[in-house]
């Protein structure tokens, strides 16, 4: 986890933003401004909408990732939303991914896979690649645990190989997330616990100079008790925190999920940042494609400085 | 789930064919014979392995679809296989299952996708497309249940409009899928039990004419007594059933896992038809790459010959 530290010390800001467009999200006239550089290149008319969506969901990331990209470590892009248009999509993705590591951000792949070992195996080439082509681009992956440890360590071998990290899900933000975690198991603890302990273990060989493993833990903005127990428990995990911002988390509720040291932590936000401009007041369907990007890149530049300046007030107290 | 149910009945055979190639499983003839036309499709060197081997992966399952095709009701591409290879192995994942679904088979998208909510809604195109278009080509997809159920009512929702299916992870094949599936929880109950409930529930509005709903579960063949409990206990859920063959799971393994008019579930094998090439004794280095593919062919029809019958006599007894 040293890489993401570091870019986060260099920034002094535990934020990561989450690229994670959609139609709603992208302002109209920048998706018609591909209409007709798309009606050439597919393969037949029924493609067009998601081909054009693409590719307007590239300029959009690009200019939020110029807009953002000397403020912040790290983006967080979801692959959900990519896979959405299906494989063009799915090109964006990695497309994204590529550029934001040119421009020198630490690239957080929200891709929550998980299967068995040799499954597994294969899905941790998003991380070490094929001979020495890296096709995805990404830093770290997210990862499911619901298969336990031979599902894990394909991962944890391939971060190792290629200096990168993982990222389990422990305890998620969404409202119904607690009807496994918070199960009440018969020693005492609760699911979430269990897979908790589970996750430190299987970072424990792979402590870097920070103190923190390659394998940390997505702990939701959501549960901010749970997340300061978590920090506890957990002390050489290093803590991925979806759910600031529009899925209600605050700075205050995230303050407990960093160390004394006001690290062990990053913070993710994606609508708050990306979709900043349609709370900016200075929409207008007026607008050219190319004013509409300038006020998304305005919009996302000051949400992700008004984001970091909480999370500084709150974390580096 | 009707539509498998009836593809099932039409072939009498309970099984669907995993195509999840990998190098080691592709004869290396048919890689080599694409050399030539790679070379001259990817943009630098360092993408040649990955762009032939994506390449060589549709050759071989176009030639293990036609073997099969008139004696299975149902595939399931593994996607984790052709991610291992970045988008261009995607795009051969859609590819395989377009093919496939051309043939006549239910393509079973092996996909294990879970997030929250609005996520898991982008994930579900994968069921329902993008407008008139469907990128996917796939009739069902996995999915992890960790998140709850909002990360699995877009999924059902999406079935319920494209008269498709989902299969979500119980209690799956891996040796180590224990350490969380096999937790025993306060009530008495075990994790995967409670999960198993979840998803029993989250088919509930979904029954078809068969008595199944539109939520099936994955309960792997290395679990035979489990997967008895599970069938009793999930009355109104189609069981996908991994791990028979190379992951030790027998037809006797899984007998118990049908319902007494020998329907509700299907079995996979991958390695084991995909993979019978290898154990065939027929094979030869100095074979052409047609040869070579005629031999995955044969062995493979043959292989899911044998699985049929062995099935037919465990299940239809």
């Amino acid at each position: 986890m040293d890489r993401l530290i570091e870019a986060i010390d260099n920034t002094q800001n535990p934020s990561v933003v989450g690229l994670d467009p959609t139609e709603a999200l992208v302002p109209p006239q920048v998706v018609a401004s591909f209409a007709d550089e798309v009606r050439d290149s597919v393969e037949s008319p029924e493609e067009i909408e998601s081909a054009q969506l693409a590719v307007a969901y590239f300029e959009y990331n690009r200019t939020i990732i110029d807009a953002i990209a000397d403020i912040v470590p790290a983006v967080k892009p979801q692959i959900a939303m990519y896979e959405a248009l299906g494989p063009a999509g799915v090109d964006i993705y990695t497309m994204t991914c590529e550029y934001a590591a040119q421009q020198g951000l630490y690239v957080l792949g929200d891709i929550k896979r998980g299967d068995i070992g040799s499954t597994a195996a294969a899905y941790a080439h998003h991380l070490n690649g094929v001979g020495d082509f890296d096709p995805w681009h990404e830093d770290a992956v997210t990862v499911n645990p619901y298969l336990g440890t031979d599902g894990i360590t394909p991962f944890v071998e391939a971060a190792a190989e290629a200096d990168k990290d993982i990222f389990v899900l422990v305890r998620t933000s969404n409202p119904s997330s607690s009807e496994l975690q918070m199960l009440d198991l018969a020693d005492g603890t609760k699911v979430y616990e269990h897979v908790a302990d589970l996750v430190e273990g299987w970072g424990a060989e792979t402590i870097g100079s920070h103190g923190y493993s390659r394998v940390g833990a997505v702990v939701g903005a959501t549960h901010p008790e749970e997340g300061k127990a978590l920090r506890e428990r957990m002390p050489h995990t290093f803590f991925l925190v979806p759910g600031y911002g529009a899925q209600g988390g605050t700075a205050a509720d995230v303050a407990g999920m960093f160390d004394k040291q006001g690290s062990g932590a990053i913070v993710n936000s994606s609508r708050g940042i990306i979709g900043a401009w349609k709370k900016s007041g200075k929409y207008s369907e007026s607008m050219t494609a190319d004013e509409a990007l300038d006020l998304v890149a305005s919009s996302a530049r000051q949400a992700a400085l008004d984001m970091r300046d909480n999370l500084r007030v709150a974390v580096y107290r």
